[in-house]
């Protein structure tokens, strides 16, 4: 598609560009866009009809935005922030320099720029930070068809027409009524007789995923946001209720795998940036391997007399880690989609113990027979007795698992309780922990069986 | 709040039960009730207001939905069945035994019997297998007000009515319109003029991921699902797909955390069940580190000769395994949110690779000075060289994370490609082929530079 289009492009056949870009939804426009090399980019886009121009610009990436309004001329960036609603424009300023910004807010209206920075000044990660303030506001006393008649007027630049908002003159919310009551009432209904009061509403400073998760959970198109006052002052849509869930679990999977989460997709980080993630969790955890090389020493009579205990070290870290992971992921995944709360600690507690055990048991089974099968003639050649060393890996085995399941279920719910991100408590750091505990076990329990 | 409802119920105060319960939403009475003993159950559905009814028992667990419909009287549960829209009926036919589906197929009347046996018969995970058939469906000779009316008539009972679809006699897909477009066009324009013809549809055989993904990018309240013929069979809306996005983003976690992938909420899975979700991979793992072991084993006379090398086994082991993960961990989730497609192959290696040599570089760095001043006396207590077996735990820690990228970002997209699933390809697996590798790579360089 890309090459198809650089060839119209090349043979300056805008007629059939024109035609074929304008035929695509705003989304794919946008992503072919971003692919274009920046100096062909402003051409394309005033190929662009008016009413795809805006949606398209909305969907590209920062990269590609910075490249467009640096070279828009003014009469063209106005065109496009005034179609943009404020809660994109939002977006689009947080990830522009300094002097874009500038030159954004130059070319936007005496009052939206004061809406912007509004907007601008709730927290990171707040509902205030996300919402839209397009909204349709109706007024008790209208009736239906006069509430029809107002979103006919208005509905035009707002967001969704679907859910109107029924507020008092000092903006209070008081009521709701949906587009399908609407319709589905008689035209001289008053709205004060059918709108909804039990109304479900965030707070501006309400953090985002519990607004997404609100709207998820109730099946909301939208949900309107509060101020302090209980003021309504602007409503979050389940499309953006949509993005956030997808932002904040892939930052929840990065934590989990011992990265620094950002909100750039990979392909569009560099190199550097990629390096900045990783490694701060890597150093963090190779240092504090530091302890298990520090019992392993401290052991070091115990391996000389029973070498063949060596061999078996990986296999118990990495039975110990997985076992663990398994217990922390599930626990992290609960808090998060808030299936688990605090309060259950007692009963997951129990049941990871009875899971454990079975666990364990079944593979320090599985590893005795394993064992006494593979590695029999190699434990045998280094001198030591074959079942009493089966006996202490297993045994290991067993009480790793064990431990390795409750640090594993532990371990979030404690971050959590003490406002951490529980996220941050996955595979690699219950490894870590882990990896000594099962150590611990290993050369104690060898000590005494093996009494070396 | 449960506490209170069971008090009103033990204290008989129905009347007062009624009103509390039904100024609840659906969502929150269900979550109440999931936590009532089953013998009150019954008593306190039978409370609820008709409306609430039926949408509370939607949302509530199966465990809790097999109760009521074992206990509901047959005009009960006609009742319920009549109210629900059939992609929930068939999501509650999907958890119950043989004996309660055969109950709740006798009490449903013939045509909806017909239908959901044809919905049965998508394959699971498919777009047939969500979706709903309660849409409006318009003629594109109608104009707006006579769109309007019939919206009015039939909306009641349609899952959204704000996406309607045109359809011509054989119920071929033609147009879409948005009651916005409806509401914003003039009364006695016809829907040929203003429906969107450029229709973006799913097929009914379509993975749901797939669906979910699609309505997510265009920012769509509800897709349209056809059959092979292009005929319009069902829908699929919004809050539907944001179930399907987290419920297939949980087993892409529990995949990553080798857990066999379930969808009973923790709290609801026996320990049974749990275990029979963990064992699988664990013993496979587990299984698999035996070739961990039996490279230490080929190895014994180099450890013999050089003991302090024991020590640093687990740090090598895990960093590289952290550093694998980190890589597989990114690449899968690009791959499941689309960020990524299986021909940017060459540019994640060539990205992986750079990243891995600056982490490689900072980490051996690193390394080494730890080991100068924390393990300088242990290794030369040992009779080893330490500045030597420094250089031998560096490089092999710059070789081990290099690989570990490189596998990790190498696998999920290879997995991908042959139809398996990249989740499955994250850190447990990773880690142990990275373990192997790293120790290969530690022996030999050992051998190499220590001369033993």
């Amino acid at each position: 598609m890309l090459e198809k289009i650089m060839e119209l492009l090349e043979g300056k056949k805008y007629q059939q560009l024109k035609a074929l870009l304008n035929s695509m939804e705003p989304v794919d426009i946008a992503a072919l866009l971003d692919e274009v090399p920046p100096e062909k980019l402003l051409l394309l886009f005033r190929i662009l009809s008016k009413e795809n121009a805006a949606d398209t610009f909305v969907e590209m990436d920062s990269v590609s935005q910075e490249v467009l309004i640096r070279s828009f001329k003014d009469a063209e960036l106005e065109a496009v922030l005034d179609e943009l609603f404020l809660d994109d424009t939002i977006d689009i300023i947080e990830e522009m320099p300094a002097n874009v910004v500038k030159r954004i807010l130059r070319h936007s209206d005496s009052e939206t720029r004061k809406k912007i920075n509004e907007l601008l000044n709730y927290p990171k990660d707040s509902a205030g930070s996300i919402m839209t303030i397009e909204y349709v506001d109706l007024k008790k006393t209208m009736t239906v068809s006069e509430a029809i008649d107002r979103i006919r007027k208005t509905g035009v630049d707002k967001e969704t027409i679907y859910t109107c908002y029924v507020t008092e003159t000092n903006r209070k919310l008081i009521g709701l009524v949906s587009v399908k009551t609407l319709l589905l009432s008689p035209n001289d209904a008053l709205l004060e007789d059918i709108m909804e009061t039990n109304i479900i509403f965030s707070h501006t400073h309400d953090d985002k995923e519990d607004v997404a998760n609100k709207i998820n959970k109730y099946g909301f198109l939208a949900i309107p946001i509060v101020d302090n006052e209980g003021r309504l002052v602007g409503i979050v849509t389940v499309d953006d209720a949509i993005d956030v869930i997808q932002d904040e679990t892939t930052e929840d999977i990065e934590k989990m795998a011992a990265i620094v989460p950002s909100d750039k997709p990979y392909l569009k980080t560099s190199t550097l940036d990629l390096f900045k993630k990783r490694i701060p969790w890597l150093l963090l955890l190779m240092i504090s391997a530091t302890f298990t090389g520090k019992i392993i020493t401290g052991f070091e009579n115990a391996l000389q007399a029973c070498v063949a205990l060596t061999a078996f070290i990986p296999m118990l870290m990495d039975t110990g880690g997985n076992a663990g992971g398994q217990s922390s992921v599930t626990i992290i995944r609960g808090l998060s989609i808030n299936e688990i709360e605090m309060g259950d600690i007692l009963r997951i507690l129990w049941k990871e113990l009875r899971v454990a055990v079975i666990c364990g048991l079944t593979l320090a089974a599985a590893n005795f027979c394993k064992m006494m099968l593979v590695d029999r003639s190699s434990i045998a050649q280094s001198g030591s007795n074959v079942v009493l060393v089966c006996a202490v890996v297993s045994i290991t085995l067993f009480v790793a698992v064990i431990i390795a399941k409750l640090v594993g279920c532990t371990l979030p719910i404690a971050a959590k309780r003490i406002g951490f991100d529980p996220a941050v408590m996955a595979s690699p750091f219950i490894t870590t922990i882990v990896d000594a505990c099962a150590l611990l076990a290993y050369f104690n329990i060898a000590k005494i069986v093996l009494k070396i």
